[in-house]
Parts: structure tokens; C-alpha cells; sequence
């Protein structure tokens, strides 16, 4: 072994970092909440470009808000290697779900600094905004405007529940940058992130090898019945949406156990009624409907068959089923050599890892269409994420930035 | 037939009034929005006030805003026979629902000071406040308090969504009223409504004689699971609340048709999911029960079979589910000698009518507490109330402030 190959991060340095950060919008059940550009997502980002500063890191804002901290390599002509996540949360979230890729980015460049060690190319960690999509939708939406998926002026234009807009929220946070948003171009891109999944944790493997995300499709579902009083309509002349939300929902699991399992996913995470009055059957019902599958094609054939069931439960109801498309990502397949490096990388370490698919939506779906990208993802408890109890352990943190490290060495000093 | 059986309400000028009332938080669907103690409700208040003493009669406002405008009868000793309901709206409502109540009382009394006609005991009539339960819970706030169904100081607490109680809603607009709420005793009580059903109509009948109101439960029904990522999660490992609403509902209104059909009633006015995050498993849904029954013991009886099937749903799936008792309303028998009095008015008049009972509460079921009471149904179109396109005809609304003219009349006379 080399002793750069022997070369490893500060576990219990980055370990403090994460603590530190989670206690910006930190919750009584010891989650965080911290929306997109709110004054939690403010202070976080305060916290990231304190800490590059004293890394000596020269940071630059873009003007959907994106941060940058940028470390040169010893070859001007070299395209730069990214490293990095996002430090907005769920409203009710847990507190690696995004940090644990920007710090370990951090941590990953005061390691280098630490050893004296340059790379030939240059490094930058980023922290994009709005991953979650909570706050604003769509999700990713920084990283999206970065590689040109979705255009400035729409994202700056969107609005959060209360109508304030992105370009709004982002001059009251003061983070409304002057560089422009994307036109670079990347040697390699890698994100370090939990898998918010079981699967690492129930193979009992140190690190997840990401291939590719599953593609996913956002839909809001509206059921048009006839509003009406809850006393003295009798039941049977009632066109009632929520009793077709019941039917439809049973049908619409059944549908997806029996011809999508174990790979598809369908989550409704939002629910409303209107006019949503206690005494009053509501006029209208709306979910939302998030189907994932790793296969672009079944994806597709998921969207069809659930939107005629939910027809055929509707229609002799006399409910009107409208499906509105919200957001749509096909399935990503991640570049070959970021992929291998990231293996390597595990190799190098000593950590047992398997190549896997993704099944949440991340940054580097964006990113992987300006750059060679790939995703390292290391377990956490019981899969559980999006949730304030989300947790994992200082050594699965260090084995996730060790990883990063030593593929980013390989990437920026390839020849 | 003598001159006073012959007196009728100015069917015209009634509908001219209504149609006053509805401009004051008018919907471009031809509704109303005039949640209580809006500016919209203020602006009902005033007008309500700026008619009474356009009649000579004197108004008084009581500490939770009730508001009662009084013309005296002929012998002090007698006590007083009240009419009245409300003119508060859903949030999108219609505009006979509460109005036509308030605005007959004043067409009758209007009618009988263009007629020369004194009664023995006095005439009042009553705008309830916060009838619907839309703004503030419960609904029917204003009679209950004045009942003494409800605490006065737990009526003036109630908040908003927005936590607005009461008692600063009714400082903002002015109607923080002098007089006591309640401690007052009466001769008899009358309310005209809208039968916010299909009854009627479909019997082709033009009045109906309401002898009581059918019970009524309201509950909130959390079902709580584990908030988790929608990617990730395999389905098979997740514990979702919405798989388990969906279950829930289908049960339980299979159990309500095979078991209560035709008089029982289930209504989920309000659906939440929480975090509501579109990709996110909500840890929890909550949905609104309100269900209604003419009979005490089936309406219990309902309640205890809905809350064991929810958890035979529920149980096996490790969803915890649980039930807010939030309010109760027995059913009501009304007071023989006002039901007669209504039945004779419609003979009076000539009009069909058919004896039935209420499938909504009304402020009577609380005035029902204090007073002998009675109600007046008339037909609306389709039976659909708690809607912008509720409608009825301007025959309807005469036929129905005739029949109270005469009930009101033989009450307020009687030996």
C-alpha cells in the first residue's frame, strides 16, 4: 500500500461537523427541519462557507443559489472534479440526508490539506439548492437548473405554499449569487449519500457502489364528486370522492403487489380534501402519486395501468379521475469509470460494497447529464429516512468520506 | 277563512332580500363565502341590524354575538316566542342556508307592522352565531352557549386554524355584544331552513314539519404509521397509513351500507396526510368522522362498529389507529305542541307537507335545550346544500316564511 492509498479522513472531526450542522433547525425528536432558503437553510449555508474559509477555500454563489467551495489542483488545463450534496431537509427529516455528502466533501479537502497532498485537477464541494423539493417543486431543483433540465427563469419563478418565489426567498436569505448558473464542464462528479434504504444494512455491507437511480414520475390525482351536506343526503345519492379515494387506493396497491413487486414503488404523500369542512362529503379529493421502477419501460406501463384502474373505479361512481404530471425522471444509468473508480476506491479501504440502483432521486440525476458521474452510499438503521429518527454511525460516516476521498484522488489525478 | 288566515308574507320583498344577503361574500359560482365573524359575516351583521331598525326593533347583542332583534307584544306578563337561525356560510356555500331563517323573521314581522297586527307575547328574531363549525368548533357555537350546552368561556376560547380565538374575532368586527348570553326563557321557538336533503322534493311536497334532528358523532381518526423515504423502501417493508386509509374506508362503508342502511350516515369531510411531503410515506393521515343516526342506540352502535373494524384493518398492518371523540349531538324529539303548530300553519296556507326528521343539527337542537321548539323544512333543488349551486325557488322560500308567519302567530297568541 502506498501512502496515499493509506491516507484516511477524520472520522470523529467529521462526525462533530455533522453534529454541528444538525443542530441548525434541529427538532425535539432530534431530526432537523430545515426548508429550502428558509432561515435554518440560511444559517447552514453561513456554516458551510465559514468552514471553506478556513479550509482557505475561495467559495462563489450562483444565482439559483448554488455554493461552490473550490480547491485549485497543480493543472490549470484540467477540468475540476465535484464533490457534494445538499443541506436543505424534509420538514420533519433527519440529519445525514444531505449533509453527510457536503461535510464529507469538506472533510475530504481539509484531509488533502492536512497530508499536503495536490491533486492535478481541481476539487469543488458543492451544497445545491432545494433538493428536497419540499418547500419548492420542483425537487433538485438547483442541480436541475445547473444542467439545464429546467430553465432559470422557471426556477427562480417558483413558488413555495405561500407564494413566495425562489428569486424572493433567495434575496430575503441573502444567498442570490452573481455567477451564472451552469455552462462548466466536469472531469468527474461523485455524491456521497445514505442509502435511506435497507438494503446495505440487511446484506451487511459497508458500501453501496451506485449505478444508477430509479426513474421516478410525480402525479397529483383529483377525484370530482358532488359537494354536499353530511346530514341529509342520503348515502346512495351521493357522489362522494373519498369513497372512491378508498376504493381506488386498495385497487391501486393491489395493482402494484401484484405486477411491479418487489421493484416498483407507489407513495401517496400528500392528501387534501375541499372544501374540507367536517359537515360537508367534499366536492373534491387530491393525492399525490409517486411511482418509482428502475426500468423505464415498466415505469411507463406502472403509469398506464394505474390510471386505468383508478378510471374503472371511478367512472361507474360518476367520479371524475384527473391526473395531473407533475415531475418525471427517467432511470439513470451512471458513467462506467466513475463507477469503477468508486469500487476501487472501496477496495482500497477494505470495505465490503456492492454495486446497487438508487431508488430515491439525488442531485447527480441532474448532474450525471453534464458530467461523468457516480454515487457512493453507505447504510443507515433500518432503512428509515425522510424521518426525524433517521440515523447512522460515526464508522459507516468515515467509511462513506474514505470512500469519497480516495475516488476523487483517483479521478483528479487520472492521466 | 277570517283576515288574519288569510295574511301572507311579500313573497317579492323576501326575495329581494336574499338576495341582498348573498352579494355579501358572493362567490363567482353563485355562492356565498361568509365564514363566521369575517368581515363578510360583519357586513351580514350590520345589515341584518340596519333592517330590524328600519322596522322599529329594537336589537341586542350578547357576549358571544348573538344577535336578536325584538318587536314587543301586547301583554308584558307573556314570555317571548323567538324565530331565527344564522348567517354564517361554509366556505363555499350557498345562500339560503341560515338566511332564509334569519331574513322570514323579519318578513313576518315586517308583514304583521304593514298589517297592523299586535301579538300577545313578543317576537324575536335570532342570528345565531358560528352555526356551521367551519371557522371555530363546534358548529351551532352561538345557541349552544346561549343553551348552556357549552361553557361561555370555552365557547370565547375557540381558535381558528389560525389561532384566532372567538372572543378577538368578535372584538375585530364589533360584535362583542352587552347583554348576557342566555338565562332567558321562552314561549315557543320556530326555524325555517332549507331541507339540505332530497326528501321533499322527490315527494313533491312543499313544507316539512320537522319533529326532531337526527344524532350526530364527530370524531378525528388518526392513523399513524412510519414516516419513511417514497424511493427507497421496499413496499413490503413499509408501514403506511395511506394503505391503510385506504382499507379503512372501503370497510367502513361496506359495514355502513350492509348494516345501517338507509338512515345511517358517514361522512370524511377533511383528509391530512403528515409530513404531507410528496416523497415521503406519511407517518400519519388524520381524517374527519362525522357520523349521524335518527336512532341514539344505532347511532352508538355505529360508532362501536366502525372503530372495530378500523382496527381489525389496522391491527395486523402494526398501524395504530385512533379516535378523537370531537363532539356529540344526541338525537332530538321536538316539542308536540310547536311541531302541531307548524302543521297547522301549512294547512292554513294550503300547502302539501309531510312530517320528517332533520338529518343536519340546526341551532334548534340547542334552543330545543331551553324552549319548546320546533323547525320548517322547504325543498331545495336536488336536495344539494354546502354548495355553491345549492337553489331553491322564490315560491319556496314564501311558502316556508308563510307557514312560520302562521305557526308563529298561533304560538305568540295562544291563551
Amino acid at each position: 500500500m502506498t501512502a496515499t492509498e493509506a491516507l484516511r479522513v477524520d472520522g470523529s472531526r467529521l462526525w462533530r461537523r455533522l453534529d454541528e450542522m444538525a443542530r441548525l433547525g434541529a427538532t425535539p425528536a432530534g431530526g432537523v427541519h430545515r426548508l429550502a432558503l428558509s432561515a435554518e437553510d440560511r444559517r447552514a449555508r453561513d456554516l458551510f462557507g465559514a468552514r471553506a474559509a478556513e479550509l482557505g477555500l475561495s467559495v462563489t454563489v450562483d444565482r439559483i443559489g448554488n455554493m461552490f467551495a473550490r480547491r485549485e489542483g497543480t493543472d490549470p488545463a484540467l477540468r475540476l472534479v465535484l464533490l457534494g450534496s445538499h443541506l436543505d431537509s424534509q420538514p420533519t427529516g433527519g440529519r445525514f440526508d444531505g449533509p453527510l455528502g457536503v461535510l464529507a466533501g469538506l472533510e475530504v479537502l481539509e484531509t488533502l490539506r492536512e497530508a499536503g497532498i495536490e491533486t492535478r485537477a481541481p476539487l469543488e464541494v458543492a451544497n445545491w439548492t432545494n433538493e428536497e423539493g419540499t418547500r419548492f417543486a420542483p425537487a433538485m431543483l438547483g442541480s436541475g437548473a445547473f444542467s439545464g433540465r429546467f430553465a432559470l427563469a422557471d426556477a427562480l419563478a417558483s413558488t413555495d405554499p405561500s407564494g413566495v418565489t425562489v428569486e424572493a426567498a433567495l434575496d430575503e436569505i441573502g444567498y442570490a449569487g452573481q455567477t451564472p448558473v451552469g455552462g462548466r464542464s466536469f472531469r468527474a462528479a461523485l455524491e456521497l449519500h445514505i442509502e435511506q434504504g435497507p438494503t446495505l444494512e440487511e446484506a451487511e455491507c459497508e458500501v453501496g457502489v451506485v449505478t444508477g437511480v430509479q426513474g421516478a414520475h410525480w402525479y397529483d390525482l383529483t377525484l370530482r364528486g358532488e359537494e354536499t351536506h353530511a346530514g341529509p343526503t342520503p348515502m346512495e345519492r351521493r357522489v362522494d370522492p373519498v369513497e372512491a379515494l378508498g376504493a381506488s387506493l386498495v385497487r391501486m396497491y393491489e395493482v402494484l403487489a401484484a405486477e411491479f413487486a418487489p421493484e416498483g414503488r407507489l407513495t401517496h404523500g400528500v392528501l387534501e380534501a375541499r372544501p374540507a369542512s367536517r359537515n360537508t362529503v367534499p366536492g373534491e379529493v387530491r393525492i399525490s402519486v409517486d411511482i418509482r421502477h428502475p426500468d423505464g419501460e415498466r415505469l411507463e406501463s406502472m403509469a398506464a395501468r394505474l390510471t386505468s384502474e383508478v378510471a374503472e373505479i371511478c367512472e361507474p361512481r360518476g367520479i371524475e379521475a384527473v391526473w395531473a404530471h407533475i415531475w418525471r425522471s427517467p432511470p439513470v444509468r451512471f458513467d462506467d469509470g466513475c463507477v469503477s473508480a468508486v469500487a476501487a476506491a472501496a477496495r482500497v479501504c477494505g470495505y465490503s460494497y456492492r454495486e446497487m440502483v438508487s431508488g430515491a432521486g439525488h442531485d447527480s440525476v441532474h448532474v450525471a447529464d453534464i458530467a461523468p458521474t457516480a454515487m457512493i452510499f453507505v447504510p443507515c438503521e433500518d432503512g428509515v429516512s425522510h424521518n426525524e429518527s433517521e440515523r447512522i454511525t460515526p464508522e459507516q460516516a468515515e467509511a462513506g468520506a474514505n470512500v469519497l476521498l480516495h475516488a476523487a484522488l483517483a479521478l483528479a489525478n487520472a492521466r
